[in-house]
Parts: structure tokens; sequence; C-alpha cells
């Protein structure tokens, strides 16, 4: 975030009053958390910890709501909230939105489903909201969606503060990745593994029909969001093909864009219009516009993360990769081997070292290790070796530009195991993931900034385990298996390139 | 298992012995469990419970060994043990195994490393050791391996036992998937995830440099074993292409074989040599002889569980595809999306259903909901729905092959965070995650028994959740997101096809 620090916030855009709105109401929320989203969805925007008492919660009958007083009507209420959240049955709608656009409210969140997606008499009721808009001048986000998550909420004035209007109440770190998404699950049911994983978000959208507000819009409102580093987007269809591409081909020189795409299927365009009503068209228009604009495309939700995380770290630390030729660290010859395999039909290059390099490398390795690309220091427990000293000596080389390396274990695990057999341990040794820190996870940052090389770091622990939670939380690049660094170090000297031809 | 439970063990097969020892010397394991590989290999065969006092540490100067009785010399032993386990460097291992021989000892496990891997001198070191196997009619597992691990060890005279002579602790759940690698690292490394994601392991052979005993060998044992069901195969280099090929093809209609071929490419090669020495091979036409054999290939660890696990559970419940078909049921639009597209772009079918049959849905979810194929059912709690009912009537319509449900979450954590937030919850709601069981979970299994069509659940939380361990402790096939059911089915797919074919 450094560079952007002194950037402003684009204060004046519409979208940016739709994020950080200081009062709102909603319409559709009671006490039972269970059986009502929009209960949930309230919870969620409490405990964001961001509005004091400026949650108006409107109910035909109750008194109370969460503990906020509940008003008959939107007209009765003693402000004009900046933004009204509507989670109601959708004939309920209109009515509602009327009454809203009487009392003076400009900006509307549609959580409700049932128009345009349901057919005939949905487009009806699409464009009664469409006129009912016109009429007060009034924007909206939806129909049919989740709304939205706003890390930054409040910052810096309140530190913890967040809003989150999704139902999902898992929240992953702050951070600089924002997500456009026409799919509510994309945009807010990810975050149980975001945060497990260290996907750090800054905003995420789910935008829904997008009958008045669509990705063009955010996506111009993200290019100059200086919290906004990576951007992602779950497409069903792309409203506007021409200013879509026109703003992408300006983001993706600064800001990388990673995409989903589902149509172009028969199946997949058979759900999409049930699901969010687009008319989804052919894969390889999609593919040529992805392409023609720079943009990152997969159909996997977890190399979705994987490939934000991965250029969210590369952003953040203005680490990009200068070439494609990435050496391997590992205590394992078959998670070598796989790596290596992967690199190469990913088109990377995993190169053999230099005679200089190789014997520089032997005199630190047991003699059946070898110092070849992939180095493989066989059982050779030396970690403070395998996590910096051999990454360093390969940055010095000049002769990589991106490190994996494999051996990442949860020690503090390995630890309990021994202890718990009977071993004694030495104190020292267990203050050693305390040592990490200073001796290891920092230095290492530093010198991936200093040459511009990033190192991977991967072991066979799932991401609940200490040591890797402890990893992530240093913010460095860290995986549970040898799968996806090879993919991500693919991405990531993809879009390095893209950004060294467009800057 | 059922139907094999009368098959007998092939106790007279040589690698019966390897595999079931009752008594065992070891060389190379000490009380230092931090810095000695050898010794947390004995720390897990004594964990493993099933050897009472018939462990016998071999060493030049201890006295006692993790609580055993320590020989200075195989000689001084008082028994000749079944199996001898040789973790020394690598000039001390001819003249232990010349002791070996003399003392009459039969079987050997040689993890040491530094053989032909390292190059000529290795090479020596292989051969002198081949001439003394010959001398006193020894067979060994090895060199350069971590050995055996055998959950149904002691089975069923002790229930908890197993024999892991790996230095990796974790112990995923006893199953009928044995693995056969040419890497330690695939053979035991990959257990962490196993034991959180089901994958239920009967066997796993690090094999190493196959001097004396190959994968073809244990190919033929597994092949008769009543307590394997399915087969990974790690493979840097096959020795014995044709009688590969040739016992493949045995095995295959009967025990799906999933394999990882990690060469053909120019890093690969190279690595593969420095790992255990052997010389890998073009690309082509390793998948010429897997497509030859019909066994399953891929060059991903997370996809190889994924698909071992999907197998295992077809194996055991006799629950394999009579088609193409599939039918999605999510609460969800995006995630129904993803999955029809990937479905379809892996060849596998996602049907439009008959009126009928829609009607029948439709009058059991919401208005704005779609009964098509996927049956979004929207924001519709309704569980029983979503896990039986709609699985139910999908199998009686006779119109899918296979189903994805979208939607399993942990509503321990969801009914805790509600909690949390001040509402007071039904005693009786707190009890659905016991009811469950009960009510969905045997249920939806005997269905799938019953009409040979498999139900896959998803959801978006990692597995170590509450209900995504109890799902797959129930042993129904459980994924942490949606990426990974299509290519499941695909791959039930494909080997129900060859089943039927070759059967």
């Amino acid at each position: 975030m450094a560079e952007n620090e002194e950037k402003e916030l684009k204060k004046d855009h519409f979208l940016h009053q739709f994020l950080n709105p200081t009062s709102i109401a909603i319409f559709g929320a009671n006490d039972n958390l269970l059986t009502t989203m929009g209960s949930m969805q309230l919870r969620n925007i409490i405990a964001g910890g961001g509005f004091a008492n400026s949650i108006y919660p409107v109910h035909p009958r109750l008194e109370t709501i969460q503990g906020f007083k509940a008003y008959e009507s939107v007209k009765d209420l003693p402000i004009i909230p900046d933004l009204a959240f509507l989670i109601l049955p959708t004939r309920a709608v209109p009515q509602v939105m009327e009454e809203c656009g009487q009392k003076g409210i400009k900006n509307l969140l549609i959580t409700s489903g049932g128009f345009r997606e349901i057919g005939e008499e949905g487009v009806k009721f699409s464009k009664k909201i469409d006129d009912i808009a016109t009429k007060y001048n009034m924007r909206f986000i939806g129909p049919n969606c989740l709304g939205i998550y706003n890390a930054w909420y409040g910052f810096p004035e309140m530190e913890d503060a967040y809003l989150n209007t999704f139902w999902p109440y898992a929240i992953p770190k702050r951070g600089n990745i924002s997500i456009i998404s026409q799919s509510g699950t994309i945009a807010a049911q990810t975050f149980w593994h975001a945060k497990e994983m260290g996907v750090n978000i800054s905003t995420s959208i789910s935008i829904g029909n997008e009958r008045n507000i669509d990705m063009v819009d955010f996506l111009q409102y993200f290019k100059d969001d200086p919290r906004t580093e990576v951007i992602g987007l779950y497409i069903e269809e792309i409203k506007r093909g021409k200013e879509f591409i026109k703003v992408a081909k300006e983001i993706t020189p600064f800001k990388p864009i990673v995409a989903i795409y589902t149509g172009g299927t028969i199946a997949a365009n058979r759900s999409i219009k049930s699901h969010t009503g687009s008319l989804s068209g052919n894969q390889k228009i999609y593919d040529a516009v992805f392409k023609d604009s720079g943009i990152i495309s997969t159909n996997s939700v977890k190399d979705f993360l994987y490939y934000l995380r991965t250029l969210s770290f590369a952003q953040k630390y203005n680490i990009f990769m200068k070439g494609k030729r990435v050496g391997i660290i590992t205590d394992s010859g078959g998670s070598g081997s796989m790596m290596a395999k992967s690199l190469e039909l990913y088109g990377l290059e995993v190169p053999e070292f230099s005679t200089q390099l190789k014997d520089e490398l032997s005199e630190l390795i047991p003699f059946t290790a070898s110092a070849n690309n992939p180095i493989d220091v066989t059982f050779d427990a030396n970690f403070f070796n395998l996590f910096y000293k051999f990454p360093k000596m390969l940055m010095k080389s000049g002769e990589i530009d991106g490190i994996i390396v494999w051996g990442l274990f949860d020690f503090d695990d390995v630890m309990e195991t021994i202890e718990n057999s009977g071993m004694v341990i030495d104190e020292n040794l267990k203050k050693m993931s305390f040592m990490l820190e200073r001796s290891v996870l920092k230095p290492v940052k530093r010198l991936m900034q200093k040459y511009s090389i990033p190192v991977y770091f991967c072991g066979p622990f799932p991401y609940r385990f200490p040591w890797f939670q402890k990893f992530i939380s240093s913010e460095l690049p860290t995986f549970d298996f040898w799968d996806a660094p090879p993919k991500c170090l693919k991405v990531l000297y993809q879009y390095s390139e893209h950004r060294k031809k467009h800057t």
C-alpha cells in the first residue's frame, strides 16, 4: 500500500457513498437469526462495529430489532439514512422503494430475488423498480445480491471496524484485494477459506442482476481506489462490453485482474439464466476479451483465491518476476520432481545451476543430497539454510527469478509429538517458533524486496496448523501442498510480463 | 470390504512377511527424536503398538533406546527377527547386511540413501548389496526409502495397532487404499491431509530405488490382497514395463489404479535422476501405457488424494455410475453454474429435468428458486430437503447417474455465532448435528447403494470444521469447495465405464 498512501480516496465518486454510508435503514430483519437471512445480515452489520446508533431497522410490527429501535415505516425515521438495505419479498420492493424515494434516500441495496431471473413477471418488476429509481434519482445495487463487504470502513478513525452486509460472518484479514461478483457465493462464501489461506480483502461486492449499477461502474471506481491493488471478477455476463474492455485495459498495467467466467456451456448457460437472468455467451469471445485486456482467467474457485493472493503479495511488496527461471529448494525428492515438471509444463524454466553455485551449495548439504536444481537437501533439517540461506544464495547468484521452498512443517506439532513420546526437549528449541520471526521471516521478505525475487514456502500440513498460520500472518506466500506454487508463479510471471510491457 | 471378507489374506506371499513382521531389529535409532530420522521411525513403530517386546534396537554404544534394551551387534539378539530395518550411513550398510545374513534374517528394509542416485560410487555400493542379498538369500525394500505403513497390522487381534516405519507420525483412518511410491514424500507426507480429508489407507509403501523389490512385486501382491481395493502409484520410472502392463491390466477391472508420473520434462528428469537415480522417459509412452492398462493419471498430488478417496468410496460401497448424467442441487447459483460448466468441460452431462420432475421439485422450493438442473433452492435452509429429499427424488426419477449437493455448512459454527450475538437457540435445534446422523447421513448412504448413484456433499468451510469432519467420519464424499466434485465424478464415471467393459 506504501506507494499509494498519498493518493486520495475517491470520496466524490458515487460508489464511495455506497461503500461508506454513515447511517443505514434495513428492511427485512428481525430477531430470528436462524431463519431470516436479513436478520443475519443485520447481525453482521452490527458486528462490524462501525455504526454506533445509526442503524435503523424498519418493521411493520416489531418495536426493537437486535437491540435497535425499529420503525414502522421509513417515513418515521429521524434522519435520512445514507443507505437503505432491502431484504424483502419481491412484491414488497416497489412500495418500499417509493417510500424511500419520498424520504429522500438516494442509495439502495436490494437483496431480494425474484426479478428477471424468474422470467416474464420478474422482468415487469425490474422495469417497475427502474422507473421508481429514475423518478427519485436513486441508484441501487442489485436486485438479487448480498451487497457489500468493506474492510476499510471507518478507517483510520475506527481501527477494527468493517461493513458487512452479507449473511456469512467470516472475516478475512484486511488487505488490497477487491472482488466484484455476479454471485453472492463467490463474493461472500469464499471468506472462510480466504481467512484461513491469507487472502486479504479490501472490498467485496455482490452486484446481483446489475439493474442499475454494474461491474463497469465498480471497475471504474476501483481503478483509482488506493486501497485496491488487485481485482477479482466473477462474471456470468458482461453487460457493457466496450466499456468493460476499455476500463480493464486501463487497469491491468497497474492492478492485475483475475476473472472467473462461468458461461459458454449448455448447462452453465441454463444455470446462469435462472441464477441472475444473464444471457451468457461464447467462451471464445470471453477468452479473446480476457487476453486482449490482460485479464488472468480461471475456472477454479481455489485457483481464483490463490491467484488473487499471489498478486496481492506482489503488489503490496512490489515483488515481480524479471524472468521465468525458477529455483526449487526441497528436503524431498518427490515434491521437487513434481514441481519441476509442473513448472515446465506451465512454460517456466527450472535451469541447471552454474558449477560455481553448485559447488557453493554442495558445501552446505549432505553428500547424498543434490545441489542441482532442485536442490534436494534430503533429510537435513537445517531450517535456517532451507528458509533463508539457500534462498539468499540463489538470489545473489543471478541465476533465478523465483524460488519455491518445500519443507515447511508444523514444528510445534512435531515437538509436541516428540515430547509426548517421552523425550525432554530443550526450552530454547521450543522457542524456535518465536526466534523464527526475527531470524527468518522478516529477513527473507526483505531479501525478496531487494532482489525482486519471490520465495514461496510450502509443506504438507493443512493451513490450520500454527506454523502455517505464522507464515501466513507474516504475509509470506505459504502453501499447504506443492500443487499450487508452480501455478501461482506462472500467473505472477505472466502478470509481471504484462506489467512490464504496458508501463 | 464386505464382498472380500471371505477372501483369504495372501499369507504365503513373501511380501506378506514384509508387511506383517512379528519382530523387528532396528539399526540407526537412538533417543534423540529431533535430530535422528531413525529415532523418529522407531518412535512410530513403538507408537503403532503392535510389537510388545519384540523390538530390537542395535547400537554400538547405547544400552537402551527409547525404553528397549539395545544390542551391540545383531549377532547378540536372542531371536532371529522377521525384519531388519537399516537407517544407517551408506558405508555401514554392507557390513550390517552381512551380519544380518549370518544371523539368518531374510527380510530387510533399507532407508539409507547414497546409492545409485549419487552416481558412480553409489552404483558400486548398489552392486555390493545385491551380492550380499544373493549370498544369504535375502530380500530387501529400498535402499533410499522410508519403508512401510500397514494400517491392518495385527488386525483383528489388535484392534488399534498399525505398523509405521516412516518418520512422519500422522495416521489416517484405516481403509482400502494402498499406495506404492517411488517417493517417501508421497507415501508418507500426504498423511496429514489424508487424515483431514478422509483418505483412508490400507498400506503405503515407499519403495525407493527398487534394487531388489519393485513396484510390480507389490502390484502382484495387492492384486489379491482383500484389504486393498484401490491402488495409488507414484512413478518416476517403470522398471519392468511388460510385467507392469500385464499386472495392471489384470488389476484395473476390479481395483482402480491412480498414478502420478513425474518424468517427461527436462528438469523433472534431472531431478528424478538425483532423487532415486531412475531414468525417466517420454510422457507419451507413459500416457499410452496408462491408457492401455486403464490407469487414471494426474500431475496433482491433491487430485491424486481426491481420486483415491473417490474410488475408495465407490469400491467399499459398490457405488458406480451407470451413465454420465449429473444432477446438481445447490443453495447458491454461482457454485451451481461453475460446477455445471466444469462437468460439461469434463465430458459429463447436466441434463435439463423432465417437466414432471421439475413440477415435483417446484412444489418444495421458493418461487424465486429454480427447479431446473441445477436445482437452486436459493436461501431456503431446509437441510433435510437439500441433503436427503431432493437427492432421493432425483434418484427415483431415473434421470441422473450422479448428484452433487452444495450447501454443507458448519452449523455448529453458525449456531455459535448466532448465540454469541445474543439470540437464544432452542436446545432441540442444537441437537441437530446429533439427529443428522440418523435422519440423513445413514439413509442417504443407503439410497446411494440402492440406486448405485453417488451423492457428493460440498460447502465453503475448510475440512477442519466439525460438520465437515462429521460427514467425513460417516464416510460420505465431502468437499471443502466446489472445484473437486466435478473432477471426481469424471474419474468415477471413467472408471465405472472401464469396469463395465472389462468385467
